[in-house]
């Protein structure tokens, strides 16, 4: 890196009045030049969801400190697109997304739209990282801050491969307790969903979706078993999603040779 | 097969209302029992959003002939997690998804509602398979249908991988006029987005997410250049994500060793 400051631009899921985006700015404000887009509501869950059938407005919005943003009625994929594409002047050097409320790992992370807005800034060019604290409570954001300055410092000095983001999990433990950096892979936990089924008030039927993680991995190089024994998960993600070894076995289904 | 009817299950992203489920709905009708819980609107490029924030309604839905089926006000996601998880008393041989209005290709796979419907399937463990028309004005599915059927059965005859599902795009051609099929790669097709500036009756500014497509395949072993040369697209896809190859680069950054 030169003396220069870097552009950074940050956004999450959790929306533009959570916790976890402000404990990103202020540490990403330490390194660099920081504009933020995010939604304006929480929109967990919405995957790569991108909003193609309503109009989009985009709202100056102000928190205490010196936090200034724009809150944005879309979704963090929609966020990255605009600003990459339209918004900000000159495009940034990384793109940083979360701090999300929660882990993103295994199967999950396709619901994530954490990761999604970071799956975005990579198709569109831009070096990116998903950031996650492994908890529904956060509260202390310690050893995050750490780690997110961390991070981003060395993606700005390595660079990553085109069509690559790092998906960053985060135990969620005191500095002292966590073990350091573990290069992961995916691993396979998963949701197991149920539906709970309830009367409303005016006696209709409507249901809650609801589950369990399931998570069978004994490896602390996956993702979930890492952040679960206090490791800082850091998975390098890309979406070619093409099964070449079946590739070639539907190659002899009859219907290619009618 | 055996003399037995498979169990085939439906869904897609344009609504249950739509044009395209109505085709799917009558060809599969053809070869099997069928089940439809589909969304209550289009919910076009929701990708792999579910519902977790809000409660969830499914109210019976009938149609002209005797299409009968179930409104979700729901993801294609969600329409697949509840059937499989709560709503259907047997597991489904097959999901199928579709006839989505506009091919799913390339980058834009990530955004579909449609593909994402199938990848919840095999998440489920049951085979599953995405259709799409390479047309925004579909009024011809007399090729489709041919090819929902035929594909199918195939399915259904061979099976697939474990975490593998098939997206089959289908070209806006008469049946005369398709080359036949031919099993493809997820190829490079992309959207260039453009924010389109209004000014809404009250004088307050609001964007359209707009964009053009862009193609740069020059084989049709490639799922964008296959349709636009009138083949009928079969992609294998799968969704470990891991950037194995970049892993081990990612293991000598000095993070790892302090």
């Amino acid at each position: 890196m030169n003396n220069k400051k870097p552009r950074i631009f940050l956004t999450n899921d959790d929306g533009i009045y959570s916790k976890g985006i402000y404990a990103l700015w202020e540490a990403m404000n330490e390194i660099g030049e920081v504009t933020v887009l995010a939604p304006n509501t929480e929109k967990s869950a919405v995957g790569h969801s991108i909003t193609i059938s309503d109009p989009i407005r985009i709202e100056p919005c102000a928190r205490h400190g010196d936090f200034k943003g724009y809150a944005v009625n879309g979704t963090p994929a929609d966020c990255v697109k605009i600003a990459i594409g339209s918004f900000l002047d000159k495009e940034p050097n990384i793109i940083v997304s979360g701090i999300n409320v929660g882990a993103n790992v295994g199967a999950n992370i396709l619901y994530s739209g954490t990761v999604s807005a970071a799956a975005e800034g990579t198709m569109l060019g831009v070096p990116s990282i998903a950031f996650s604290l492994n908890t529904f409570k956060a509260n202390n954001y310690e050893l995050s801050k750490e780690v997110v300055v961390k991070m981003t410092k060395n993606v700005l000095d390595h660079g990553l491969p085109k069509g690559t983001l790092l998906n960053v999990n985060i135990p969620n433990c005191e500095i002292s307790e966590c073990n350091g950096y573990k290069a992961t892979t995916q691993g396979n936990e998963y949701f197991l969903d149920d539906l709970e089924k309830r009367e409303d008030p005016r006696g209709r039927i409507y249901y809650w979706m609801n589950g369990e993680i399931v998570n069978n991995d004994t490896s602390d190089e996956q993702d979930g078993y890492a952040i679960a024994n206090n490791w800082i998960s850091v998975t390098p993600i890309q979406y070619k999603l093409t099964d070449y070894k079946f590739l070639d076995k539907l190659k002899s289904w009859k219907l290619y040779n009618e």
